[in-house]
């Protein structure tokens, strides 16, 4: 069992309607330790790949995505949300379902934030069906930009948005993959991933 | 000027309505080294307090608050904002009027992720009219924690926020401080302050 998957045993909570409540150290309360580790397996997984930019969606994937763009050095650009923007001329529009709120929102970013020809690592804290996933790649390609690669904490891999980017091709990493959960027993199993995660030791130390 | 005037000054838009945009850095991009001197800067100005978790409010204050957290090696806690929420037994709430949005937000922070007796330092990309850091500020004190600073990005200084708190003994550190500026000429001025922001030199080279 990898650093994130030890972390989403020990304090995530598992509730009706397949949902996962990582507050404890990712959504709401942000664990530093934990961030710093997926950004250091992230560096790990997209070794020799050349990235230009981060880009994330709010709120909760700008953490992740800031320690990212710095081991990368690189800009971070975190797209907006909101149910009733309209295109304009200087931003980016896509569209994608929330599950959460259930809802379509409007995923934005302004024109000048990607440019044509960048290399652009997406970075989110869970994918489930994909769709803020796909909203995100639908704007790296509004730019001309290219999608080098979609880093994400916590893969649903119950759901289908997984599968659907491997097949369409996109160098997919997720540090830790759900095969199934029951919140009845509060019982989560992991897919065996071929990748082991880094360890912890050292990595503090390295940073500030 | 320091770091962040400067910049400020290079890419800021200002627009009618005393609305300054720093959506090129801060608050649509992040440009990790002016984020990562913010950091180095408000661990320079809250030297010497002991700090046991950095509090901000979504979304654009997580980028800092997250590498405030990094230097200070606790964890960062990032409230959540909703024009609907009901009050729980789980979580504080609180309210601040948005002037972006012009309408009343709650505040909220579930109680597990502030304890009594803790050493709160808040940390935001604006201060205005302080109606987010007087949420942030209610949150504390209803979990029974203190407030041991504010740090602020951008304090507008033509507006009470600043003042305020100040008058109400909190210790604020704003890294620019905005005297006045206009939109028609787009010139700011800002408030000389009698700390001096560090300097670039080497401090990309400790972080990574």
């Amino acid at each position: 069992m990898n650093f994130l998957e030890e972390r989403i045993i020990r304090y995530g909570v598992i509730k009706e309607g397949n949902i996962l409540k990582v507050d404890n150290f990712l959504n709401h309360q942000i664990d530093i330790d934990v961030i710093r580790q997926m950004a250091y397996e992230f560096q790990r997984r997209f070794k020799g790949k050349t990235v230009t930019k981060i880009l994330t969606i709010e709120a909760s994937g700008i953490a992740i995505a800031t320690l990212v763009g710095l081991l990368f050095n690189v800009p971070v650009v975190f797209a907006k949300k909101s149910a009733t923007a309209n295109c304009t001329d200087d931003r980016y529009v896509s569209e994608a379902y929330s599950f959460t709120h259930k809802r379509m929102n409007k995923v934005l970013v302004s024109k000048p934030y990607i440019n044509a020809g960048e290399k652009v690592l997406i970075v989110d804290d869970f994918l489930a069906d994909g769709e803020a996933a796909h909203a995100l790649i639908d704007i790296v390609h509004q730019a001309g930009a290219d999608v080098v690669g979609i880093g994400i904490a916590i893969e649903k891999g119950q759901q289908q948005g997984g599968r659907k980017l491997r097949e369409e091709g996109y160098h997919l990493e997720s540090i830790a993959i759900i095969e199934s959960m029951d919140w009845k027993t509060q019982t989560i199993t992991f897919r065996k991933q071929e990748k082991e995660a880094i360890e912890n030791a050292n990595i503090k130390a390295s940073w500030v």
